[in-house]
This record gives C-alpha cells, structure tokens and sequence, in this order.
C-alpha cells in the first residue's frame, strides 16, 4: 500500500478502507509518513469529510497507536468525562469527588491548557505538593483508596492523535467533523473507561459556535463510543458566557471547593450535577433523577468535598487552604475593572475573557511558556446582569501590575453592553444518549 | 498576512486575492512557509479550484519568484515551444530546426526526464560532445550565430515550481488544471520568449486522459500566456500511440535526423510541421498555409538540418553521425520482440511502452539515476497495423542483455491485438489560438 493512493482516494471524494485507514494511522505514529503527506490527507478529509464507518476505523486506529490503559486493576465500574474546553471549565474538580463520593470509580487522565486559562492539570498544579505524574501502580492505588485520581496524560497515549492535532492547528483543519470525533474519542477510549460523559460546548467560547453542528458531534461521539463497546452520554452546555465566575488555576480551584460546600454560583452548579448524574446513570443504570438526587446529596452531606480532599492528599497535596477558605494563595495585586455605562450586560464573548486572563498569566501562549497559577479574573456581573457605570464588573489578579492595563482593555472589548435585559438561555442545553442514535449512517 | 489564513480562505472555497497569491509564492521560493502547510494549500486548490483571475495570479508570482530571462540581447522575435510530455516525443528536435531555418530565434531551456525516456537535453547530450550548461552569454550568441540554441534550464528559474512541482508529485495534486497551467505558463513566461506553441498531448501516454480536460487546459494556458503579453497558440495532439517509431535517447536523435532530411514517420513529420508552421505563424504574423509551406520547403532544402547541425557545432557537438545516419552510435545488444498471434494491434498504452524503455536503461526511475544514451524501443508496428504471428513488433536495444525479458513483456503488455482495424485517429486533434478565448473568466 502506498500514502500516495490513500490521498489520491480521499482527494476523490471515496471512503478509505479500515485497511488504510490503519495504513495512514501507524504511518503517523511511527513517522514513516512524512508531514507533508499527512497534512494534504488531512486537508482531503476537512473538505471531502468521512462517513461513520470510517471515522469509527480512524478512531479506533488512533486509540491503539500507543498504548490502550487497562483500568482492571481498580475494582467496580470506571468512569470518565471530557469536555470539548471551554473558559473557566473546572467541572471536572468539582464532578470527579461527586461522582467517587457516590461510588463510582473515576482514573482520570488530563491535559495541560495551551491559549486561554490552564488545563485541569494546571488547575491541580496550584494546589502546593499536588503530584501530576503519578505511575500506573500509585495512579491505580490512589483511585482504590480514595475513588478518584486525576493525573497528566501518560507519554504514549495516542500518540497518533498529538502529531495529527499538532499538523491541524497549523493548516487549519481543526473544525472537521470526524476529525473532531477521532481526536476525542480515540484518547477517550484509549484511556480505558467504562462509561464516558461528554460536555460538549456550546458558543462563542468553544469551536462549536452553532448548535447543529454540536448536535451531530456529540450523536457521532456517542455512536462510535457505543460501537467500541463503552457506555456514552453527551451533554450539550453553553459557552456564551464563561462557567462560573472564576477564570485561572487557583481562582477555580477556590470555586470548586466552594461549590463542593453547597456555596458557589447556580449555573456552575447546575452544569456539574447534570454531568456527574449523567455519569452515575451510565455507572449503575440507576435512573437519571435517582442519580441527581444522590449527587446533590453528596454535596449536603459533605461526602464529596471529603473526596476532594482524600485525593488530593493521596497525591501529596495540601488541601488545608480548600478547607479553610479564608487561605487560598492569592496574587500580589488586584485590578477592578469598572462599568463604563449604565445598562445590561447583552453578551460576552467568552474566548475573548480567556485572552483577557492569559494576558494576566493565567494561561500559556505557546506550548513551553509557564503558567502564573493565582493570576486571573473573577467575574461580579455576567451576561444578563444589570450594571451602573463606575461598579466594578469583574476583579483582575496577576503578579505584575503591568499586565493590568491590556488584559482590561481585553476584557472590557469582550464585553457587550444594552439597554434591554437578554433573554436568559439555559446552561444545559440537551442530552444525547445511546437512544438517540438510531443509525450512525446517517449521521453525516 | 498568515499563511494559516490563506490555506482557511481556499479550504473554504474562496478565490484568493492577488496578495494572498503572491505572499504564498514568496514563501514556498524562499522556505520561509513549511511544506505541511504548503501541501495543505496544494490538496485545498486541487478540490476547490481556482478561477482565471487566481490562475492568472498564480502564474505571474511564480514566473516572478526567480529569474525572469530578459532575451533582448537576441534580435529578432523568439519563438518557444512546450510539450506537456509524452513518450517518444522529440518534435523539439526537429521543429526547432526548421523555425531557425525560416528566420524565427528560438533561445530554448529544457528540463531532463523523469520516467519513461529521457528529456530534450538527455536526446541532446546522446550526441558526442554536446554541451547544455552553456551560460548566458554562450546562449545568446549560439542564438544569434545558428538561429537556435538549447539548454538546460537555469538553477534559478522559477524556483516555486520546482518547489510546488516535488510536493505535487508525493501528494496526488498533479492532475489539476490551475496547478498544471501556472507550472508550465510560469517557466514559459520567465524563460522570455515572445510567442510560445503549446503542444499538448491527449491521451494514454500523457496526464490528459480526456480531450474535454486537455481542451480547458489549452485555452486556459493561451488564455494566460496572452493575459501576461505572449502571443500564445495550443496544438492538440494524439499520444494514444507514440509519436514515430523511436523511444530512447540517441535513437530518436537519429529519427528527428531522418524526418529533416525528409524521410522518417508520417505522424511525426505531421506534428513536427503543424508546429513549426504555427510558431512561424506567431512570429511573422503570416497566414497558417504560407508557415507551413515554409516549413516543408525548409526540410526539402535541406535548410533546417543544416540549422540543426549549425546548433550543434555551435555547442560542441560531433555531428558527423547524424550526417553520415550509417555511423549512429549503437546498444552492444538487441532483442526482437515477436507478434504472439495474427491480427491487428488495436491499441498501445503509451505509458507502458514508456516504461518498458525505462528498463532498458532509456529513462530514470529516480532524479539520481544515469541515463543509458543508446538504449530503447524501435517500433516495428504501431496501432493499426496487420501483424502475422512471429513477426517482430520491436527491436529492443540495451547494453544489459538481462534487461530484455522484463522489458518485452513490459512491451507486450502494452499492447491489445484484434480481429478487426481500428478507425484511425487524427495526430493532430485540434488548434486553440486567441481568437479561441473569448472570456478568460468562463474558461472554467
């Protein structure tokens, strides 16, 4: 078989075989396929798309090019959640207690953040002594013990996906329908869970900024997750204002935890028990309702916050300024941002916010910048909210007073202001379960 | 500008401004934009095309992208012609010749070949002594001196084809219309001649496949050359069976001989007049059938071989063989390839004949091979010819005796037998001048 024939294909408009799809895909990995080869594909497949068979092919392809985690070790079902990333995401910290405190079990690997604020890897990393880079044996230990583990991705987890994802930022072959999927899904099921949530986003500050597309992305994710054999709900949330009010490493740590207090703001709080209830129903076929009612109880009864706190003493960290918030590690200066006029907040956009943040620190330009873990924003009004001139919208944090005047400006460019309250949308937007996928073929 | 933008804007179907065309251009000639992103482009093109405009861009940039060949020094008008290739063609041979002969300066660069036979200079360099890397200076006054001079293409002419030309070939985007017509325009352009005949070949033994295709390709390319003031005419012509009956370097020196001392093949002194006659017609502004006339009177003369000798004297050539045709230089070994039944040879895959002189040693298989001058392939019956069983088809030639089993039935392959006699086909399909072009902007 030759690349040149497999281009030559999908430059045609036909469907590649599993053979060449496979072909292609230990290509990559093993870098016999040169960059130049890989990118005029992946350009093939961005405008002539793939069917759901073949995008099924790539996926699993992708999910065996390095190593597929055996999660056997840990006794009783294994959960896991993605989310397509969005700014101030930091459902994870607050799900993955919740879910562990009700018994499921979550061995969860994580990413560091590249543009906008940190990863959730970079949000833990603000918690002092907190070990990422657990190995396989601590890593099993610490999700028997305690329920839950959160650690960095191994080194040879798909590595198909990171040369692929790496060729796409650069040739603007990111928005792709399968290519998405593939990417997801083939880290997800690599990563060896039984059930898997998805948040998809929704919105300005996600790549999904309209609702059909979002739609076929989660059917086709949780179609090809269910034809591997895992269990896969998807969450369809908004991204047209940031998620909570907090945004950088320590500042949504903080939110976490207080949500995990039953404090915190009502959308975070929302968007997070409809995910960890969605995770339990696909854990122990219990029925939503059951599920959401155990998760909301972990919370009034303090379980899951004692989850957060067993886990993050099991990977050395020091929970004490989670307990204790009147401790948390702040930044050495603070900046309010004030209304420049009376009126509403109509609309912000989100990915602009995360700009904003990066600039004070928060989060990396490029791959080898380092992270400042307690710069970053927190917000006192969002969209919806009614604002008079001179009221401080939102509180900057960062190390160096310099960085206050353009992440400001930023902010405040983000921001749309009118004389009319917007309408309110919902934070949870739909969900899409096994039953909604009736024929993957029709998918595309 | 972002070359990110410029891969996005084609990715999605928009027409790239002249800007965006040039920036691109730049940056494959001087390295600065990475191949990845470069092929990405490339396939982008392929599937979504490019209007007149963008074509028209495209070719200019890269004509520009290195020396453009100012032929001033030359009196008189220059005349140039293009093949888009195909096996056994040496018109170049002959037509360059007979135009020197009628008055017309042909300053000429050529490329070397990749497959099949040799390229115009390889033929060239058959002959004892013949020199190509003649300079600038040497060229002119060759020119200047015998009317006519060939080359080898300078090292900085069109550096972006060269570029573009190697990433096409690994990526399948060979075969698009806007990428072939600014490969070949742009090197025509940069090369300096004032009109320039295109001879392109239709059928098996070329990439045009399809007259429809071939026909849009031509009035593109006269529709261009005219657009950047070249007076520019196509000739469609027949390589659904080779062109004479020689393939291979120093052999068919001997049949472009032959055809100027007013002997040789029929269809190969058909297209070798058709576009001498056409190039004179675009030099002198005479009327077709006056050209033509001139043409046929050049070789009765025998005017034109005295202009090929001339040229090749001037070079450093030893031209006593092709004087004296009993004295040509010979392969140590032949091999006669036998007809396996009775009937008529209804077609010949011109490609494969290519081939099967390549494994004579006629052709290169990679940029690095030598070149073996006297091997290669005498036809002894072409389509459309009665062949009775045993009589040879082909004299195979080469220095390796081992090479003739693989290239007979190579040779064999190519060729499908019949009961019946196939209709014959013109060799010269049709001509697209100017007055062809009424709208650049519909041609595609």
């Amino acid at each position: 078989m030759r690349i040149y024939d497999v281009i030559k294909a999908k430059r045609d408009g036909k469907a590649l075989s599993k053979e060449e799809i496979e072909f292609f895909v230990k290509g990559v990995a093993d870098g016999s396929i040169p960059d130049y080869q890989i990118s005029a594909l992946l350009m093939a497949i961005f405008i002539n798309g793939m069917n759901f068979t073949e995008t099924a092919d790539l996926t699993l392809a992708m999910a065996h090019s390095g190593d597929m985690v055996d999660l056997s070790p840990i006794k009783g079902k294994k959960v896991d959640k993605h989310s397509t990333g969005g700014v101030g995401d930091k459902t994870s910290l607050v799900i993955v207690p919740i879910v562990a405190a009700c018994g499921a079990k979550v061995a969860k690997m994580s990413g560091r953040g590249l543009g906008h604020t940190g990863g959730t890897i970079d949000k833990l990393e603000s918690i002092d002594g907190f070990k990422t880079d657990l190995n396989r044996q601590e890593f099993f230990k610490v999700v028997n013990e305690t329920g839950a583990s959160i650690i960095g991705q191994s080194g040879n987890l798909d590595p198909a996906d990171k040369k692929l994802y790496a060729l796409r930022d650069v040739t603007a072959t990111i928005e792709s329908l399968p290519l998405i999927v593939s990417s997801i899904m083939s880290k997800k099921i690599a990563s060896g869970a039984d059930c898997i949530v998805l948040d998809v986003k929704v919105g300005s500050g996600s790549f999904n900024k309209d609702l059909d597309f979002a739609t076929r992305l989660a059917k086709t994710m949780v179609a090809i997750g269910e034809h591997a054999g895992r269990r896969v709900t998807a969450v369809l949330t908004d991204m047209d204002k940031p998620l909570g009010n907090a945004i950088g490493n320590s500042l949504e740590v903080s939110e976490a935890a207080e949500i995990l207090k039953g404090k915190g703001p009502q959308d975070l709080k929302d968007v997070c028990l409809t995910l960890a209830a969605h995770m339990l129903t696909l854990a122990t076929d219990d029925a939503y309702p059951v599920c959401r009612k155990k998760a909301e109880n972990a919370i009034a009864d303090g379980s899951a916050l004692r989850a957060f706190v067993n886990m993050i003493k099991a990977q050395g960290g020091d929970p004490s300024w989670i307990i204790d918030a009147k401790k948390p590690p702040v930044s050495k200066y603070e900046y309010k941002v004030l209304s420049p006029i009376d009126g509403y907040i109509t609309h912000m956009q989100t990915d602009k916010l995360g700009l904003a943040s990066m600039l004070l620190g928060a989060g990396r330009a490029k791959k080898e910048d380092s992270i400042d873990h307690t710069a970053g924003i927190v917000l006192h009004s969002k969209t919806g909210d009614r604002v008079t001139k001179n009221q401080p919208l939102a509180t900057l944090c960062a190390n160096d007073e310099k960085l206050f005047e353009q992440s400001a400006k930023t902010l405040l460019g983000a921001i749309t202001f009118g004389e009319e309250q917007p309408k309110e949308s919902p934070t949870v937007i739909k969900i899409i379960t096994k039953e909604d996928i009736e024929n993957g073929e029709t998918l595309f």
